[in-house]
């Protein structure tokens, strides 16, 4: 893919030399995510950060990873400040909107509606979800996180073994995961969820016509021995039309530490999209796990902000001009020691 | 008028003089506003965008053309979020907020409420709605744009022939541009609406006595043809007391591709503030205009943006240091070819 | 205490050296706060500024101190668009979005709240109100504006007189501004409230410990004669579970210019944290003070600015290099003369 000046809608546009140029990008942007040093190579870009369904993290880690770059971030929060509100068309906000922004991130919650937006808009647009469809930059930075953790561990990607827990239906970050995982070799994956809850058919048929070793289940601790990574998934209570529905899975597949160490390899490292449900009643990931040091979730959420200033800068083919805008950082950085 | 460190309230402080000179630095402002180059003129200074209604465009446009200037931009996009809430006056909003920022623009339900609150402020304030009263940006941006579209056809402002469709009661975009209208030479204007939505009497007193030939109908087929511009606004439902009432007056006035083949002049040029109503019981423009040349909507929204850019110029008197500050544009612009 | 990289959680963390040397460097940040000069030394830095309660101007007022002293803001601006809702904990919510910010500022409906969220963030987090519990920076705002006001009649804090009128109970502003003053000497206090909004005993027996001058009354005449401050607050209807508990004590204690003329010495300074009520029926500081010179409640809002960009400054250690980065300032600044 020539990633100059194109949409970013789905993990289908990514072959495998895609994701290498990405991830290369993005350990160069290493050093200005942690702020060893600056790069202003934005200045004047305007991002438009357009979020019609509620959503804190992924909002966030765009517009931060924008700053970072030195652009500026101009925002929409929510549908009702919308012109949606008012009868227009997508491709009518979509039109208008792409005069205001060099580039937009878009969320919704319909299926689909972000490529109809893209179609209409003059500028590139980076799909942040939409609907239980695509969330291409959450699978990139997942990719990413069991790349890197398994790079400690002197693995790699191809002979990967995966075990993915929870709401396999609904949870779109586990559907492009799959689909990118299955441009690999020899990966090996256990499907753990409630029947009910089961990875959608045209997934599956695809994982298995490309060759992946998978396994459905409903147990837990049958699913996660003899795996190299744990990704669990929150129930998706927004997509179930009857929230009661929903309650009945929450909670069925939680794991803990006294789990994790009856069942699980040593160094099995143990990922989320987050947010997880931390409620009583649903624990997908139990505060036990917090002092196991391969629960890789918060190092998962940080690499978001390298993944999509790699997106950012390869979309507005800026990478080859960071270093030569780079700056030191006057700041204290992080916490008193 | 003295644009320098005044509030921009009502198209009634614009002579044509003003207009001019306005328009002469959008002129001038084009390559920044379409990405050629950068400036960071305004670089610290703040504007306060102070939308107390919802509304995306105008306020990501104004936001966007203070981020083209180099400055930042701190946002209310809700009543819910501010002090009003808790009983503080309009003039003790307006005291704390403009020691926040070096000019506001901001947006209010209630008639007159901007000049209320400008009374108060320490900072010029920009007029960006108050109620059904003005909105002299988009006036300003409606004028510029037509002047545009006719000097491609060789016409100039004096002796416009213009059609006003829809809801002339509420739209207070269509006030402003009336009142903008009066100053020019010669100009022809066809109001078109439901009886009900006519407009006021003061404004068709204002047109009668500058000496514009005013002719009012509620026929489309009769109105729109032998004029320049059809300018086509929506019904404003959230003025209406009751929204059924409202309803009564949807898709009364709605032109497409073979009503405009039948009735118009070549080069007719359409426009509308947006947003346009697109559900299929209102349907002002249908979407087969979509591939007429002459449907100038994304061209006029565009405009908003050098149009506020110059206002924010010529108020914070920055005008004459942007090309000393002028940079490079770094980044791809626009989509892949 | 080490201001680099601390947490600023309570006003108990302040000592009188502290606050001295606070107060020394926003007096440094004065003609920056004014727009005499600029400063980019946090250019690349971003502040996540997470409101999970409404807020305006302490929202609006942390950002704009970030965006003068060069950083970008990033901002939460209600509980509905957060994670929150999923179910996440509030430590995995700042384990997150410490990732995105080099420092958070917080403000959350629950007490206590901003303290345990800032024990799992990465950055350092100030406290911009946790429930009715604390609500630092509005403290050290006070004690400035009451330093420089009384500086003008050639007093110091040591030796005040103040009067604390109103919803003493739930205003966490008043119980913050009680510690930090208690740290001084010789300091005479009139607490004035219904019985039932009195000062909690916690703090009344604190305030006893150290040796003030303490009187509580119900009547305003009584205790606002000998005083050289009045600092009035609003019935903080939010924190009641009932709203009509509330309402009985608006209006009761409420000031004007003939009550202000016939009880107070000369050049007594009012202050209020404002947002002030002033609907009819609460009224707390009338509008017919709005002309005497004494009112000091929009000044006080204006030294948020600085002392909350003094914050940043020492937080993040930036203090000694900020005349370095000092640049002229471009744009008229304030109104037509």
């Amino acid at each position: 893919m020539d990633f100059r000046g194109s949409h970013i809608l789905s993990i289908d546009q990514f072959d495998r030399s895609d994701i290498e140029k990405l991830f290369s990008v993005a350990d160069k942007l290493e050093p200005y995510a942690s702020k060893e040093k600056i790069t202003r190579v934005l200045e004047g870009a305007i991002l438009g950060n357009m979020f019609f369904e509620p959503s804190t993290r992924t909002r966030i880690s765009f517009g931060a990873s924008f700053n970072l770059l030195g652009g500026n971030v101009r925002e929409i929060t929510e549908v009702g400040s919308s012109s949606l509100a008012k009868g227009e068309s997508l491709a009518d906000t979509a039109q208008v909107l792409s005069g205001y922004s060099d580039i937009i991130v878009m969320r919704h919650p319909e299926n689909d509606s972000v490529q109809r937006f893209a179609e209409a808009s003059r500028v590139p647009v980076i799909n942040a979800g939409d609907g239980s469809n695509e969330h291409p930059s959450q699978a990139l930075l997942d990719l990413y996180t069991i790349q890197k953790e398994l790079s400690q561990n002197g693995k790699s990607i191809d002979g990967l073994r995966i075990a993915l827990v929870g709401d396999l239906k609904y949870g779109r970050a586990v559907h492009s995961l799959c689909k990118i995982l299955s441009l690999h070799d020899n990966v090996t994956m256990n499907l753990i969820s409630p029947k009910e809850l089961r990875i959608p058919s045209e997934i599956a048929e695809l994982l298995a016509s490309r060759g992946l070793n998978i396994k459905e289940t409903e147990n837990l601790e049958d699913g996660i021995s003899e795996v190299d990574i744990i990704y669990v998934t929150r129930v998706q209570e927004e997509r179930f039309k009857d929230k009661n529905d929903a309650n009945k899975y929450r909670g069925l597949l939680s794991l803990n530490q006294s789990i994790y160490t009856a069942n699980c390899e040593p160094n099995t490292v143990i990922m989320h999209p987050l947010p997880r449900d931390s409620r009583s009643d649903a624990n997908e990931l139990d505060s036990d796990l917090y002092e196991n040091p391969n629960l890789a979730i918060f190092r998962q959420a940080d690499n978001g902000v390298v993944i999509r200033m790699a997106i950012f800068a390869l979309v507005l083919d800026i990478e080859e001009k960071i270093e030569e805008t780079s700056r030191p950082v006057n700041w204290k950085v992080g916490l008193k020691d």
